[in-house]
């Protein structure tokens, strides 16, 4: 009973092993193969039987040129076997990526939203975006095996309903399973934003060498990703992370990022620059007010310095209330002001061992706004392989 | 390989469900044992084999009067078969319970120390609770199989080592593990004092059937137990729950809790009371300033309710916070405070629903002052029963 019971699971443990090698080369011989996996010759022989009857190795010879004797079979993981999207809904911007089945990215949309859109016109909105970004990609329809979307608010992992969200309008109560399962043919699953951003920093970001990480959604808003032990904290109904903490005890009106606090800590110095500046000069992800006060900043604008030093303050406290509650090894600051890199990290770092005797190590993430997309197709990915999977059981 | 590679596991799983089944009844038959676990006849005679091997199992005849027939073997856990014990490092005093291999506490001897006592008086005074709590329970030292402590600050789990400690002087640096060692012949284990209360809350207390509970340690100071799925949120260093972060944002001293708060804010009502009031009528877990100002205000003294409003304001702001950034299903308030039960509870839940869209259910420990060492206590028989199962395999 127990070898019967075991044999399923050790194919597909195989069959994961082997996959893991496949993607990271072009193509390989068996024997390579067989070594890089530390497997036998017949155990890897089973598991390309069974990814091939699943669509995801492909056959070829070896033909370099100059190469004797009998050519050497060669197999490779067909990462054109089918496709993922990644989609983040956001109160400005829709993002969405389509990738392969290796997580190559092959085509990004980005399109604008309005703030004010209801329910209807802003799930038109992200439609569109996904159409467009399959045409960019020269994906079919029908070859996209999984999407996962990301929304602000706290989304039930379990069902794709969003149960909380203050700051998109009629978003509550929206199935984004089912609303954006009508544009697939595939299954769609939705997360937090913040929750797929951390899983986008670890699969391809700056925290890919740690287990105990959190990621500061840091825009208009805060919001936060929590991973402990390599796994998302997703708290009782899928809520942990939220921010608005800040407002329970600084009595301000909620989990305002930096571009919020550049509207309202510095609105008279940020009006004396839309008159002034033209153009902030940040990199479009970083967009507004928060990147006019920034610029003015480093510009050596000392108004402009003073209330960056006071909205950096406060985002630090939050910071550090993150770091003394839950003990990171690693907080990644993300979201649009990522964009203006070491001026938003020094701040918080400088502070950070006033705050807390265990202060995590403070990075600003490389990845920018795509961190969430990368995460949803990271999550694609996941359900893909294990649903091809667990076809090998059949 | 895979049947031989799993035997030893099934063995010591099977072994663990036979110990779950016979340590809630007195004595057993064999036959209704096999059911009551699931396991077929022959498993069970040799999973009781084993247990007998290492001391667990002892072996009776069934001598109901009027039974006829063979005497039947009926088997009991030996709940004798060693000991543990709990142990709660305090400011104010020291708690030591001892218990048998079934949990059931036989003695729990409760020693005053001094606030400012240093590290080699306060172990001193711990090992002298702990020689008087044995000898109340009639437990040799050379039965002891393991003892676990509790002790306020960041311990780090591997070494037994304090980390951070502001409360004790002292006490930063100190490895329990082998300090406390000394006093036994058996494996000592460290813990902070709120992730054991949330072990304890779990096994014993209101948490039993919660998953997702966060137990915040209401005394002097406050601190938190988290567990998450199960499994106790330790974070990247073991200090994970320290609620500091209230200083952070209140710009007030720390982590106080009531019982200083009631010192600071209730400063002068509390002065008022101390000269009119000898007693403040609450049971002994609840005692000092905290004591004055909640029995007055139960008495209704409107300054003393008016002072205990501002107070509890902000330890809902506390509670509040871990529930938005955490998301639990489960607030429990333990602690000496937790004497006053509802007087405690009632203003905190009611301000819950104005903090967090999803507010968790808010409790008030049963255990009071003993939930660190019924924790302490769970967490040295899981480390006995551990090593005991492990000998099955040589």
């Amino acid at each position: 009973m127990t070898s019967s019971a075991t044999a399923p699971l050790l194919r597909r443990l195989n069959a994961e092993t082997v996959l893991h090698v496949l993607r990271e080369v072009d193509a390989i011989r068996l024997g390579e193969l067989a070594e890089a996996a530390r497997l036998s010759r017949p155990t890897v022989d089973a598991v390309i039987e069974d990814l091939r009857r699943i669509g995801l190795i492909a056959e070829t010879e070896d033909d370099t040129p100059g190469r004797r004797g009998r050519p050497a079979r060669l197999v490779r993981f067909r990462a054109e076997r089918g496709h993922v999207v990644g989609i983040d809904i956001g109160v400005h911007k829709c993002l969405v990526s389509v990738a392969d089945l290796r997580g190559t990215v092959l085509a990004t949309e980005v399109r604008p939203l309005g703030q004010e859109l209801g329910r209807k016109a802003r799930l038109d909105g992200v439609r569109r975006t996904v159409r467009a970004a399959l045409k960019k990609a020269g994906v079919e329809r029908a070859a996209v095996l999984a999407a996962c979307t990301a929304t602000p608010g706290v989304v039930d992992p379990r069902t794709g309903v969003v149960l909380v969200c203050d700051v998109l309008p009629e978003w509550k109560g929206l199935n984004l399973r089912t609303e954006l399962g009508r544009s697939f043919d595939a299954p769609v699953l939705a997360d937090n934003d913040a929750n797929l951003a951390v899983i986008g920093e670890r699969w391809r970001g700056v925290a890919a060498a740690s287990a105990d990480v959190i990621y500061v959604l840091a825009g208009e808003r805060l919001g936060a990703g929590i991973v402990s032990g390599g796994q998302v904290f997703r708290g009782h109904d899928g809520g942990a992370g939220e921010m608005a903490f800040l407002s329970l005890l600084e009595h301000t009106p909620g989990a305002e990022g930096i571009g919020a606090l550049a509207g309202s800590v510095g609105k008279e110095v940020v009006a004396r620059l839309r008159e002034h500046t033209g153009q902030a000069g940040f990199p479009n992800q970083l967009t507004g007010d928060a990147a006019l006060l920034m610029g003015a900043a480093r510009d050596g604008d000392a108004e402009a310095q003073q209330v960056l030093e006071q909205i950096l303050g406060r985002i630090a406290r939050a910071v550090g209330t993150l770091a003394l509650l839950l003990n990171p090894e690693l907080i990644v600051i993300g979201g649009g002001v990522a964009a203006a890199g070491e001026q938003i990290a020094e701040p918080i770092r400088r502070r950070l061992p006033q705050m807390t005797s265990l202060p995590p190590q403070l990075k600003v993430s490389l990845l920018g706004d795509r961190a969430v997309t990368v995460g949803a197709l990271r999550t694609a990915l996941d359900s893909v392989e294990s649903s091809l999977l667990n076809n090998l059981n059949t």
